[in-house]
């Protein structure tokens, strides 16, 4: 690759159901000329989020999606190389969202908000995982939707992913006396109950899922903290104590159905319950990401919370790297390093 | 019909799918004798609620399943004909779960709780509607669950049924800009605007309930409470504003299917509209039960809440009574009369 070559991954059509390298096209474009107050951004690791699926989609959804024939949407980290800004400097790390793509011209302000200059002392790609949208989810997503409270039994689905490992930790450290994690195959369940501290650790390949719950949870779960859908979350519903909280992250067993799948048949078992059922999206609690990420460096510092990341290479393996979330395939933070940092 | 003998229903078998004629047995017994601080109540006024075929099942639920044999339990009013109880005379009206029979032997408290004497200037048999469990239903899943507030736009589901009709007018009580009720039929869509003052009646068997909710809430629904199920709870999830609240009530149109019916296909916009699904039992709040009563009183008497009670006659008829519910026959609260009131 030339650095003088932009290569932008654009989306080409609208994917229905499984996403196809055909559904993106690849295009080669000048790297951009700094000016009029911008800064210019290498873009080195690219984020992979479920969410990305909602984005391609012409659905409603609570973010337009990404037009025909526009570089495809992603949070990314980068170094700013050249800069005619006068609040960011040529060595500084970025993130926000960069998209797919080497190069970015910008002026600090991307379609999903201001990007973030990266904190000294902090690896830039863990701006993407533990300090970034995964690991603020799950700290939003676990106490104060899911209200985690000393005592509780609790409840991850998608437990070995990056936010779900992340909301796990972090109902071990608000007090939970039971995280159970439910994730798929022998490795990602040895790493939630050997690395991340999980009491229990579900296969939901090869164990049945209800029955091992209520097996695990005999008094029933306080807080589910839900990415799944389907089959998950059904077994959850079934296993629920009184007065449980169901923080709604995501059904990412579902996202790519071409037909709205059936939604969870008990799910009168929130009146028997009197339990809550409610979605969130981390993007609301903007103002309070920066208590967040203090907290969350803390307890990764202090060993509380570890987190995996998974790491691919290569701008041209963009569509296959998306595909592996929705595959299972990532342990942890699902990253594409497309570029070394060309300032050291 | 002879006043020494004691006709009951009893539970025959669990239903399958509908409920039949045959799922119910008649016995005679006789009329039971007072003694022992008991007193003895004559049956008046048999409530139908939809929760009735929950108690039929034996599927999990909030109370035990209603045993084969057993006396189908209602609640219903009564009046007291002769008493050996400090507490309870003669000529007092009595309220709770006296069960489909002529008359019971009771020492005040039934498997649904205490039975409570109707005070005095109040229609007893409001007590089984506006001034009991569907009125109470109504003023906490609006109030607390709903956090219903000025302003608001609302749908009620069910909305010409004894919960759902004064759900709909507590909204308007408290301010809501917009009060929507969704019923089937002409007559009963008619008494929702023209008595009960809904601001809009949907007729779910002759209109699309999804364009016309799009039509009538083109803000979103701040507030849904849901009765119903099936199509009509998606048509509102899919019509939600930022925030709504779903005070989850029941789910009528799935009481009587054999396999369990799809849950709503498009609960992901709960994470959409950051949303929330809660179940809730008037049980819960009993507490309050005073001042919920109390604020209804007020209301009834003040006309700013009307409720309809839909009559039948005749113990006889208690499993086509109870059938009414299903097919959506009843306007407001289904009642069935079995005696007069022995004492004047």
């Amino acid at each position: 690759m030339s650095e003088g070559i932009n290569r932008q991954v654009l989306l080409a059509r609208r994917p229905v159901g499984e996403i196809r390298d055909q559904d993106f096209e690849l295009r080669e474009a000048p790297r951009p000329e700094v000016g009029g107050g911008q800064f210019l951004v290498r873009n080195l690791w690219l984020s992979f989020d479920p969410t990305q699926r909602g984005w391609m989609s012409d659905l409603p959804g609570y973010m337009p999606p990404v037009p025909i024939g526009g570089v495809m949407r992603a949070l990314a980290v980068g170094q700013v190389v050249e800069s005619d800004h006068p609040e960011f400097k040529a060595g500084d790390y970025v993130s926000g969202g960069l998209g797919w793509q080497d190069w970015i011209l910008t002026d600090g302000m991307t379609e999903v908000g201001p990007l973030q200059r990266v904190p000294d002392g902090i690896d830039p790609k863990a701006m993407l995982s533990v300090l970034g949208i995964t690991g603020l989810t799950a700290y939003f997503g676990m106490i104060d939707v899911g209200q985690v409270a000393g005592g509780d039994t609790v409840v991850v689905s998608g437990a070995a992913g990056a936010t779900g490992s992340v909301a796990g930790q972090i109902a071990a450290i608000k007090g939970a006396s039971r995280v159970i994690g439910i994730a798929g195959g022998r490795e990602k369940c040895g790493w939630l109950t050997d690395v991340a501290g999980f009491d229990v650790a579900i296969d939901y390949r090869t164990e049945n899922v209800l029955t091992r719950l209520a097996d695990e949870a005999p008094n029933g779960i306080d807080v589910v903290f839900e990415n799944v859908g389907g089959d998950i979350l059904e077994a959850s519903l079934a296993n629920l104590a009184m007065r449980a909280r169901i923080a709604l992250c995501g059904a990412i067993s579902t996202y790519n159905q071409v037909e709205p799948s059936p939604g969870p048949r008990n799910y009168l078992q929130l009146v028997i319950k009197r339990a809550r059922l409610e979605g969130f999206l981390v993007l609301d609690y903007a103002p309070r990401f920066g208590e967040a990420v203090d907290a969350l460096v803390g307890w990764v510092n202090e060993g509380r919370v570890h987190y995996a990341e998974d790491i691919q290479e290569g701008l041209e393996n963009a569509p296959a790297t998306l595909r592996r979330l929705f595959s299972g395939q990532n342990l942890g933070k699902q990253l594409l390093k497309i570029a070394d940092a060309p300032i050291a």
